[in-house]
Formats: C-alpha cells, structure tokens, sequence
C-alpha cells in the first residue's frame, strides 16, 4: 500500500516506468472487464421479498428467483426450471419450496427436486435440480454470492458500523443506471466533475488533498469549499457551508474497496461525519452494460429531536437531483462506448488511472455472449 | 402405426435401443426445425379478406398479399411488386387485379403483370410478374399452400365434419403467440400442465390411459378427474364434473396430426364429445420463433335452445383465460431458448418425446436468415 | 454531357454496349453507396442553433454539436468531448467557447481545448481537442461540411436566386425520412409515381418529353396533364388545370445535381416558375438507411398582394400530404431492402438507370460499421 500527496501523484503520473507499472499500461478495454462474482452482491431490498412470494433477480446475466419461505429464510435458486426452463420466479412458493407454474415439478432451497408430481417409475430419468445459491440478509438488503459457493463462508459482508447506530438515520437507494459498473467508481472518485451538479450545489471547489492506492482500493481525499451560486437546501443540509459562513469547507474522503465504495463527510470541525454513503454496483446484463446501484446513505441526526424527520424529504429531492445529472453523465458515456466499440478516454486524472487499475486487476473476464441466434430478436 | 398403453410407454421410455430409436435419438434442435410448407395452412379469417380489399398475411417470413376480386375469389400473391418491391398489400383491386400503389403496376390473381401503364416499347424489359400461391376457403378460413404448388392439389385440407354440423357451434380463435410451433403442441399434448390453470378449472387429476405413434401423428387420452378447487363457470360448461358429481369425469383425447392439432372432450356417459378443438400453428417470421394460432372449437349444443347462445360470454372468457396462461408458459419457454441458444429441455414424458420427434421428422431446415445487412435495423 | 430525347432514351436502353457501358452495369448495390461528404450539407435550420445555445446533430453516423456563439457565428464541433467522449452538445456554450457538461473541459469553435479547469502540471498529457467542421449559413440552414476541410473553401454552396428574390416566397421542409437517399431523387425523377397522389391531385398524366444526363447531373422534362379526379385545392394553387381549363398543363423540369434536387414547375403560358424547390437529403446513421429531407419551396407571389398569404397553409398542407405519400413509398422500399439484404429493383424507365449511375458515380464507398461489441443493444 502506498500512500500518495497530490504531489506525488504528479510524479507517479509522469514516472511510467516507475513503482506500479501495472496501474499505467491499461491492458485490455475497462469496459469489458466483469465485476468479480466472488463477493457478496445485493440483488433486492428485503422488503421486496416478501414473506411465500418470489422475485425475479438478476446478476450479469443469470437470472434468479428469490424466495421466501414459512419460515422467514430467503432462498436463491436458478431462475430456470430443469425440466422447460421456465422462469422459477413465475412459480408459487409452498413452505420452505418453490413449485413452477407449468407442470408443478418442486425445489427446494438448495435447488434441489423435491417432488414432480405426475412421474411414474419407469419414465425419463428427471434432473437432479437447478443452481442454488448462498444468501444472506443485512442492511435490509438480500445479498447473494454468485461464485464460487465454497468462498461464500470465509468471505466477509460489508462492515457498516453506523447503520443502525443510534446516531445515524439510514435512506436507501435502489436504481439501474445503463453503463459499466466502471464508470460509476469513476464518477464518484472524480470530484472534479461538481460542475454537471452546478445548479444544485452552486459553485464547488474541489481540491485533492492526496490519495492511497492499494490492490483492492483507492482513497481519495478532497476539500470541498462553497465559492458562490445558489445552494439546493437539501445540499445546505448535508454539508457546511451556509451554516458555517462561506469559509467554512468540507472534507471528502471517497474510497473504492472493490467491489463496494464509500463516500464519508465531515463538515470542518465536527467530529464525525454528517453522512457515509456506502454503494455496490451489480452489473445486470451478461455484457455488463447496465448495472443496478444500491446505496445505503447514512446520516447523522441532529441534535434537535425531529429536524431529520422534516428535512428527509428535501435530503431524498437533492440527493435524487444530483443522482439524475450523474446517471445523465455516466449513461452518455456508455452510450459513447456502445457507438465506438471500445473506450477511448483520455484520462488525465491520476487517482482515476489507479482505481481503473484496481478494477481491471479485481475483475474477471466477460463470459462472452451466449450463441445468440439471431439479431434483433434477443433483447 | 403402433398401440401403445401407459405399461407400454414405460418399456418404450427405458429400451433406447429399442424399435423406434429415432424417437429417441433426438437429432438436431426441434426449435431450428421448420414448419413443412406442404400442407395448408390458414393465413386469415374469410371475414378480413373484404371484397375489393387486400390484407397483408405472412408464412414464416413470407410476406403474401391476399385480395378478393370483384367474383368473390380470393387470391395469395407474393407481397412485394417485382418492380421496385413496395408491398402490395398497400395496392389497389381493380376487378380480379391488384395494382400497385406506387407506380401502378397492376397484377393478375396468378401473379402475372397485366399492365405497367407507362411502359413504351424499348424500355427496359419488365419482369413477367410475382410469385402466386394456391388459395382454399373453408371453415370460414382461407387457406394457403405456402409449399410447392404441384402438391396443392393432393393435399387434403383438413376435415372437419362438426363445423357446420347441426349439433355443433364453431368459436373462432386468431392469435399471435410469440414461440416456435411445437411449443404448441407439447402444451396441448402434456396435460400434465393443469397446475398452470388451477386458478379456472380447480385442482384436476389427469390420468394417461395410452398413446398412439404414429409416422406423422401422436394421439394420447387422457381421464380427467375434479378433485376439489373452485372452478370458472366456463370451466363447467365444458366438462363434467359439477353437474354429475365430483366423481364424474371426462375423456380426452388429444391428436397431434402433422402439421394440425385436434382435442375432444367427452363427457363420463355421452355419445358423442362435449366439445372438439381444431388448431393450426402457423410461424410468422422467418425464424419461426413466433407462430399464428387459429383454432376452431366446436362446441355441443345443449338440449335446452338458446342455453348456448346465453353460456357463449362465459366459454369465451373461460378459453381466452385458459389461452393466456399458457400463452404465458410458453412464450416463457420460447424466451429461455433464446437466452440459451439451444434448447435444454430435460422431457421425461415419454409421448411428448414422441411427439418431438414427429415434428422433426416431418419438418423442415429452417431457411437460413437472409443476409441481414445489418444487426438492430432489421426487425 | 449528352442531351437525349425520349426516342433516343429508348435506343440508350436497348443498347446495353454503347456510348454509356457504365450506366447499364449497375455495379454494385446503391443502396450501399455512402453520400459524398465533400460538399456542404444541411444539418439543421438556423433558428433552431440559438444564440448561446448547443444543438446536436449528425452525418452518416457522426455526431456533431453545433453551436452560436456570442458573436453570433455558428460553430460544428465532433459531439464527443475528448476526455471521456460525452456529448458535447450536453455543454454550455461561454462566449464563443463550448464547455462539456461533466469536467467542465472547455472547447474553442475550431475544436481546440482553451481550459482545463482542475488540470495541475505533471497530470497526464491532455489532448488537443477534438474536430471542428467548416460551417457555413446561407437560406436560412446551417451547411456544414463534413469531407476533406481543405475543399471547403472551393466547394460552393448551391445557388438559389429565387430565394429571397422579391417575387417568391419561401416554405422550408425538414423532415426525417427511414430510407437510403438514394430512393429520394428517384422518386422525385420518375413522375410516373402520380398514382400515390391520386387522392390529392387527382388524375394526372405525365408525358416525358426529354431528359438530360451528365456525369454528375440528370434532368428531365415532364409535361403533366390533369385528365380528371377531384383535386386538392393546395394542388390547383400550386399548378394550372382548374384555373385556366381542363386543356392546359404544367412543365416540370426536374434535377438531380449531385448531391442536391430540383424541380421547376411552369404553368401553361407563364413566363417564370410557379414554384421551385430545391432539396437535399441528408444521411443520418452510419449505414445510411435514414435520411434528413431539407426542403425550400420558393412559391410564385400572384400578383394580389396578400393572396399567398391566405393560400399558404392549404399549400403547406397540400406540401406535407404529398410527401407524407412518397414517404410512405420509399421507407417501403427500404423496409423491403432490409428484409432482402439487397437491392432487387427491376427498373424499367431509362433516366432512373441514369440517375441511379450519376449516384453511384458520384457517391463514396460506405465505411464498414463500427465494431459493435453486440447485437440489439446498439440503436
């Protein structure tokens, strides 16, 4: 691990035969790199799943029913019956099984048959089941593990201390953005760009104090100081700024620990911070060109019992605002690769060309696309 | 032919070297095979095809334009003018010719041009004409021979002795179901599927009594038991059950006629079926990855006059319900062979490897898809 | 250049080794020839590229930003910034620069980068910007020109002296078109069409009375008599017949001067045209299967002052019925070019072949399409 001043940024940037020469010859096209699968993925809200009903899921590609049966457990199976390869979300869950809705054949939990109805000895031998996979509910939110079942027992959940903290009030985001995972890292690391937010953050000085770069991580560290234009409310109260007087600043720290990313704000002088937003990417398509973004967004009450109660629905409005214009950026930019068939930035930023690196070596190969046959008819 | 009991089926099942071993060998993909063009197929309903007016249809890619003239007769042409191939299902009918809305090339109902109003002598040679196909009505149907015309003449239409009889109304079916064919007759024939309708016809016990296979046929009966669940009126209408007692039931029999489908009911006791279902699945693109279901059901008239006249709001909701949950299974079926490429069917019932294996054997090579220029463009 | 009359057009077309081989060869398809880009094209009416404003638009695939700047000049950059290749049309235009909407990277209107903002000394080495375009107003449209830039400056932009001229009056026509351009000059070219319009102008009769083809141009003389049919009265205002007689004609004189079209319309005994239009067509996508119709209808003033003031909307709606007609036609024949992967015309008239050489001659080979990385999700 390295630890990097803005300074020595600029050396690294210039220095290519240096230190890390991994991070600067960008082998192979970012865009194509696959979100690693041997990680713990949120793939619905708990509350989607609701007590003996299904839900379709969906990880880069493989589909999957999520169930919840009697007894509380929720279930993730293949989202395809052995027998037709009906959707097993189209099916009906009875007690701790899942039947599909064609010809009624029975799973269990771990994807295992445990009834077709109408076989007699004799007939074709059936299949043994389908896929299941491990889950694990936290932080609201259903996780599942789609790789290698084996890694799933001695890899760790995110660790989000100030979820459920008494001081904290967690607001929960769940939408699906059409690009890479990548350039949503890229987004948030990138303070640079306050500018696509000028209408609702006024006019932001971002400046880089320094950043650490590791194997699976990247931190950046920002001071943000407010140098005029109008302020959405909603951003006066998650930051300093207004309160404090125009001096007043706010420092950034945003972290890529892959596959998750981090975002925490301290407003000067406080002693913790006034929000931590924690987000995981998990990408929907076998092409990994739309993914969905789950972010749990943590802030801190105040001390006037009541005022975050008020202020949530003007946090949700800003907090959405600033989501849309970032979606708007990172779907161009997809939309930009689809046309080129390939990535043609020309970053400059350094901590940018190390979190690209970080992304690229934690990643897996894109399965390539299943023998399609025929254009236009497979959306 | 062969007779075969469900104790027969069973042996047949297990002996894979036995004397059918191309049922069993399942060569090649079913959903690749395409529909045999040499059979009549029904390309529209009689009613649409107005006198004076010409209707778009399609045959697996084929586009037709069919017109009745000013005697009465319909006519299938190929439907694009050889000139400058705009559809000439946009045309005009003047008298038993069709002319084209462009440059007014008029055509003959065998497809021959009979005038290019202003052709001088020395232009350019025109071509000789379009491709006309043989046409039949019957059933208020009109029928197309999409194959090689010399074989129109010996091929039979269907026979459909119940419509038009004085003891059977015909309800009339046109819809578009977004699979290949055979996805069709699986369903239809595998009445192993009645959990998809529990919510219509209650909890049925189907029981296989035999199967007959045959070089271009599958026939299978079937005894339906009720045993318990509520039903739809319409549900009642049709069958036993409620009016004789819960332990009445009904015989099916179900015949997969290459390329058409029948179903008859019989009530426990009557002489002759409740009801009989004629269908013809005919694919509309070229991929024949959605097919035209037309399906004629010929339902018994009651003693009592005017009783059916009064039931037909209620069998007709009751079948367009029963259609629409198997519309959905199979359009589900139809798009997890598209994401997979290639069908993974795990059949373990051994009449509908048969029948998968008399739509191979009477099918044929799905054309391969013309030169598309271009992928997103062509839809 | 050979001045041909219609007898001699004949002996042209019987004569497949004389004085023209080319123009009978027919090599290659049409459809898939590219629009020459070294001359200047509409791509957008001028009052839609507002002061200070962004617009975006395209040729044959490549994306342009056009934008006005505070001096007022117009200004055609590539719509990629060259950072992270998001639209630059999503800018915001300062003074005469254009910023992207994300960084805030500032562009110059000859597409060289002027700022910056974050970028410190010793970051990665910047590009130079990205392209900019020779642009040019003139009628009212925006011309761009998207070839070799150092033939800008020798290619003129059409000539149009009834535009502006005191005794005309002029009607613009922008309008997106879903077929190769190509459809559209020989749509124009051959008058025998006039059954499509037959609800509009009623019968006409178009005599040919002589054409003229060079190796860039074809031009042919068109003599129209109404011969009976009811007839828009926006059609009679635009042509003789009803005013002076069922006797009286018109002469059309129609152009195609590559890459613009024509057409003249003289009554009967008038000195000067009655209309004029000039039109270009513009490719939209890459494979050049969608065209941008730019039209200017420079119309006659009677000499009541302010009668074409009353007629304009009965022409403008007479106009937009016409050409709603030949739309319907040519996306037709495209939509039958995508189904067949080629072109299968069978043209018969003389100057159509003439017309289809000069496109072909004068057209450029269409760039392979970009490397799309898959199939149905690049629109």
């Amino acid at each position: 691990m390295t630890e990097t001043g803005f300074d020595g940024a600029r050396e690294l940037a210039a220095d290519t035969g240096g230190g890390r020469p991994e991070a600067r010859r960008e082998p192979g096209d970012l865009r194509r790199v696959g979100a690693n699968p041997d990680h713990w993925y949120p793939l619905a809200r708990s509350r989607s799943v609701r007590p003996g009903r299904v839900l379709p899921a969906v990880f880069a590609g493989e589909r999957l029913a999520l169930f919840r049966g009697r007894s509380g457990a929720v279930y993730a199976l293949e989202d395809r019956c052995a027998h037709r390869q009906v959707p097993l979300s189209m099916g009906v869950v009875e007690g701790e099984t899942l039947r599909c809705c064609y010809h009624a054949w029975a799973y269990r939990g771990d994807g295992r048959i445990s009834q077709i109805p109408y076989l007699s000895r004799g007939d074709g031998r059936p299949p043994r089941g389908v896929r299941g996979y491990p889950v694990r509910e936290a932080y609201g939110l259903v996780f599942v593990f789609p790789g290698d079942p084996e890694k799933a027992a001695v890899t760790e959940l995110p660790d989000l201390p100030a979820f459920g903290a008494p001081a904290y009030r967690t607001m929960t985001f769940s939408r699906t953005v059409r690009c890479h995972y990548s350039f949503m890292h890229e987004n948030l690391l990138d303070m640079n760009h306050q500018f696509l937010h000028r209408g609702v953050v006024g006019r932001i000085r971002p400046e880089l104090l320094g950043y650490t770069t590791g194997p699976r991580s990247v931190e950046a560290r920002y001071l943000f100081t407010h140098s005029g234009g109008k302020r959405n409310r909603g951003a006066s109260l998650l930051s300093a700024g207004d309160i404090r007087g125009s001096d007043s600043a706010d420092l950034l720290t945003i972290r890529t620990e892959y596959p998750y990313q981090t975002l925490d704000l301290v407003q000067e002088g406080a002693e913790r911070p006034a929000f931590r937003l924690w987000a995981a990417y998990v990408p929907e398509d076998a092409e990994q060109r739309r993914c969905h973004a789950y972010g749990l967004l943590m802030i801190e009450k105040p001390r006037i019992p009541g005022a975050l109660h008020l202020a949530w629905p003007l946090i949700r409005r800003f907090t959405e605002r600033v989501f849309a214009e970032d979606r708007m950026a990172v779907e161009a930019e997809q939309r930009a690769w689809d046309e080129q068939g390939e990535d043609r930035n020309h970053e400059v930023f350094p901590l940018i060309l190390d979190v690209r690196e970080v992304l690229r070596a934690n990643g897996v190969p894109l399965r390539p696309p299943a023998a399609a046959p025929g254009c236009g008819q497979v959306q």
